[in-house]
């Protein structure tokens, strides 16, 4: 008999079910390839800073994986998304749509741009923006001049839309698409947390103008920090690399830069880390899908828990587990949250929604209601590959 | 007789009496400490990225080493000054004084905050700011209204100056401290190159507000990509650390950020090659200095060229090695670099001066004659600790 049992202690049961009595952090790296011979054979050339070959390798590798004409390798995936969305043109009072359930980093990027995020809805089954309500939302408040979408409230224009694949499962991007389109948006994509996961076959991030990944050390691959810009237009990759490495001309000796760059280039070490982690990425998505269904099996018997799944079409990279709670037993969060940690178990909510912070509380927005009850109900649990590859299941 | 050798011919022999026969390029680091050790501890941790004990540790050994009190590791010498002027209030539509001459990321760190670069001109026996031409020019264009600095051109703020010790080289910071205070400037010292150099005995970076570094792998030391900022106020130092890992309070688990953050932290992977690197500055800086003292003899006897020295009272890193060339032979500049580069030893001019740059063309300057004159007469030769370490001398 279970249902003596709090609702607490059976998420904490459910999870020792899935991965043992140790403690577990939310998300670690793997490096179980070649991760040290790489770093050691780049600290032995002596490059590791601009220069080296791995940075090029890497790129190259990426754009095998995600199937992108171009990759830039960049210092982190806050800086991929700001020179995205800098290159889609976005400037001073534009405004951008971002969700209003997303790391800060999304709201960061358009703010160093001098331009401001506008907050979209998500929809339950990607946790991702909602197309249908974010169309009914422009229709009422935008208006096209000059095939530029103006927010008819503050006069700005709107300029821009940043979707994210929230924790990797793939948002509605196909049909964002068609709202970017029909309102003359620029679509950056938001693939921080999506490497390895697609829509239709296709990779996340290759859908947009731009796509941005992060290598941070929490995500399902690192180069310890990390991130890339991809795109399939040649002249955007281009500017993408030279703005990215301090705009500076080629010459052999003459230093020449032909416009305001950044210092936003990925080290070498770091992206000798990066090759070696790419290597690994099918067995760690292998695992990390393997390990959601571990979870699904622990949490069925669990009615007022749900396990959050790929959506139909989808495949996603289960990059962080997610449960989310039932309407029902939403004031139970934080004592599950206590609970699991004080268990050993690394668990943590979802995202403050960026309406909450405080920098960007006054930031214009639709009405977020769906994200507002994932906001309450998202537990994210302990979600490192290693967690299944180091079970004899 | 070498009467009737050429100027070119006679500098590529000197530097080939110093360095070898062997290619040299113009700075590589030398990993001959335990960096191996470090970063593979680092690997074997898993913690490669935000968290870890190398990040700390690197910033603990910083302050050591400065004598500064804090010290906040960051992603690279670039982001080091952008926060520190960020810091120091410097916002849109102020001015910030910087050398002419100088490396980009001076003016572009100014860009980023929404302000423009002045520019100051340079004295010869430092190579950078003239802190008496540079206070005359003040007299003229600016006055004091409640404790501000404003440049009557412009109507503007001048609200900060940036003196960057060049190639390593201290300026004459005292007196430009002197100025800052005369003329109600935040002072932030861009000591990228100056790791390991000494104003009567104290460390640049530590007389202004707040100080930046680099570890580039050009630098003295590296860490692949990095930098640091150093201050002796602990709300600057609060602020910086705060600002630098995206503004997130702390919290088990709870996302919540106060302010525009920036994804500027060192990783710990760069971190644990900076903690090696740092055990081996002394030798490194050692090195340098000798050689220098062997560059310095062998251009002795070249009548139109004259070797860089630290100017007196102080104490130079010896970063990059620096031959001026005399007035008279500037027109050969250009020959004297390719036939070095050519030669397989690297050299290069100095850096074009800002106003040269299409970003900063119309930029606020003052009478720039000392910048332009050093800027036709700079070579840096080739300066690697090794070249000193590998002879047996």
């Amino acid at each position: 008999m279970t249902t003596n049992i709090t609702l607490p202690n059976q998420i904490v049961s459910a999870i020792r079910s899935v991965i043992g009595t140790e403690t577990a952090l939310l998300h670690e790296p793997s490096f179980n390839g070649n991760e040290w011979n790489y770093v050691k054979e780049c600290l032995d050339s002596s490059y590791v800073s601009s220069i080296g070959k791995f940075v090029e390798q890497f790129e190259g590798e990426l754009t095998n994986y995600t199937g992108a004409k171009y990759a830039i390798a960049v210092v982190n995936g806050t800086a991929a998304l700001h020179i995205a969305l800098l290159l889609a043109g976005v400037s001073n009072n534009d405004e951008v749509l971002i969700p209003a359930l997303t790391f800060v980093a999304t709201a960061n990027a358009v703010s160093y741009c001098g331009a401001s995020p506008h907050l979209v809805d998500s929809e339950e089954k990607t946790l991702g923006m909602d197309p249908i309500a974010l169309r009914e939302y422009l229709n009422d408040i935008t208006e096209i001049r000059n095939k530029q979408c103006i927010n008819r409230h503050t006069g700005n224009v709107i300029r821009a839309i940043v979707p994210m694949h929230t924790f990797g499962h793939p948002v509605d991007i196909a049909e964002l698409k068609v709202v970017a389109h029909d309102f003359c948006l620029e679509m950056i994509e938001d693939a921080a947390e999506s490497l390895g996961s697609y829509v239709d076959g296709k990779h996340t991030g290759t859908f947009g103008l731009m796509g941005t990944f992060s290598f941070n050390g929490n995500k399902t691959i690192t180069t310890g920090g990390g991130g890339a810009i991809i795109t399939n237009d040649e002249d955007l990759a281009r500017r993408a690399k030279h703005i990215t490495t301090t705009a500076k001309l080629r010459h052999m000796w003459k230093y020449v830069h032909d416009e305001v760059g950044y210092n936003y280039r990925m080290p070498n070490i770091n992206a000798a880390l990066g090759c070696a982690q790419l290597e690994q990425l099918s067995t760690l998505l292998s695992a990390k899908r393997h390990l959601f269904k571990r979870y699904q099996k622990a949490f069925e018997n669990i009615s007022q828990v749900s396990i959050v799944k790929e959506p139909n079409g989808c495949q996603s990279n289960y990059w962080l587990q997610t449960i989310l709670l039932n309407n029902s037993v939403t004031n139970q969060r934080d004592i599950i949250l206590d609970s699991t940690n004080e268990a050993g178990f690394m668990t943590r909510p979802s995202w403050t929604l960026m309406n909450d912070l405080e920098p960007y509380k006054n930031s214009q927005k639709m009405e977020l209601s769906v994200a507002e009850s994932l906001q309450r109900r998202i537990i994210n649990l302990p979600s490192s590959a290693h967690l299944d590859m180091d079970k004899v299941c």
